[in-house]
């Protein structure tokens, strides 16, 4: 019999896949999911619909909103947030180093501490310092690893995951994908773990 | 002491309303919290962010996603749901009705009779015929309605509520606001009403 399945497809400047990523694994563990965790970068995927910035920096009421309703969901959840000074934040080198990571049981680790640094301590995940700092809490020797995320083909492999994103019909992030079926943002983990659950 | 109260703004032709204008009653009767309805019109809203159109034809991802995501919804919910032939339609004539409805009792039984045309029954609610049928149904002359609707006094009042909805920063439908405080999203809804009992 095989354990359902969620992929996760996430990017380290987004907002909600902040809220995702600190939630996911208490929510899938219960549920009995596992995880597949998919860093992705959003830029291309929103050039691909006209947008050369974060729709929340484009729209401004939109953005406006999003941090008001971030900052009420953060409470609820119980997670730490601060709104960012500087939004979206380029989080390709993060991506690059979680993708070295992919199934090793620090993934999921390392992606809530690149998450927590955006969003809670305000820190640039695009400084490999930041980057290195959250390898070493996690007991990771850093200098391997940020060099293994720049070679040509680490670099291939998240411009192939990132296309592969567009061509699943993502459009934002977190997105959730199960079997094919497709489910987008934050307000949908719980139905798309659910979903897992029931189309295994 | 008063009583919570919920400003529910929502557009005939939007989706997302339709799910929401059938749940909102028996949700916010349990909640003890009393529902405003306020009708207004997307189009001008959406034409000042720049957008001719519903964003979901404007970027095809996204709308494919919709009207799966609707029917998903709709069968968590128990709510019948056929994707319309016609999206958007013209909510004009609607809204100026249910305007004329205010603080009746019959304003959200109209509201989910016309939602129920639209996205149960994919029949035209820019029409009067169709508007007429409603009315009937809840036992409402049409004629008187269908004329008080039309008169320069009701079209401003509608314009009015409109250009309202864009100083308060509402960007969609259907929005909720307690107080100061926005909600966008049918997903909201529970968390608008929560906020609306804990904030009275």
């Amino acid at each position: 019999m095989s354990r359902p399945t969620m992929e996760l497809w996430y990017e380290f400047a987004s907002s909600y896949s902040y809220l995702t990523v600190m939630r996911v694994e208490p929510l899938a563990r219960e549920a009995g999911v596992e995880v597949v965790w998919r860093p992705f970068l959003l830029g291309p995927v929103f050039l691909a619909l006209g947008w050369n910035d974060s729709p929340f920096n484009i729209y401004p009421p939109k953005g406006r909103y999003m941090w008001r309703d971030l900052t009420r969901l953060a409470a609820k959840y119980g997670l730490p947030f601060r709104v960012p000074s500087q939004f979206p934040r380029n989080g390709l080198l993060a991506a690059r180093v979680a993708l070295r990571l992919a199934h090793t049981d620090t993934e999921g680790a390392f992606s809530r501490g690149v998450m927590h640094a955006n969003f809670a301590e305000d820190r640039d995940i695009s400084d490999p310092g930041v980057i290195a700092d959250i390898l070493h809490g996690l007991g990771l020797s850093p200098d391997p690893l940020l060099a293994e995320a720049v070679t040509p083909e680490n670099k291939l492999a998240l411009r192939r995951q990132t296309e592969r994103a567009a061509e699943l019909g993502l459009f934002g992030a977190p997105s959730f994908r199960v079997g094919e079926e497709l489910f987008w943002g934050n307000d949908r983990l719980e139905d798309a773990l659910e979903w897992a659950v029931r189309h295994v």
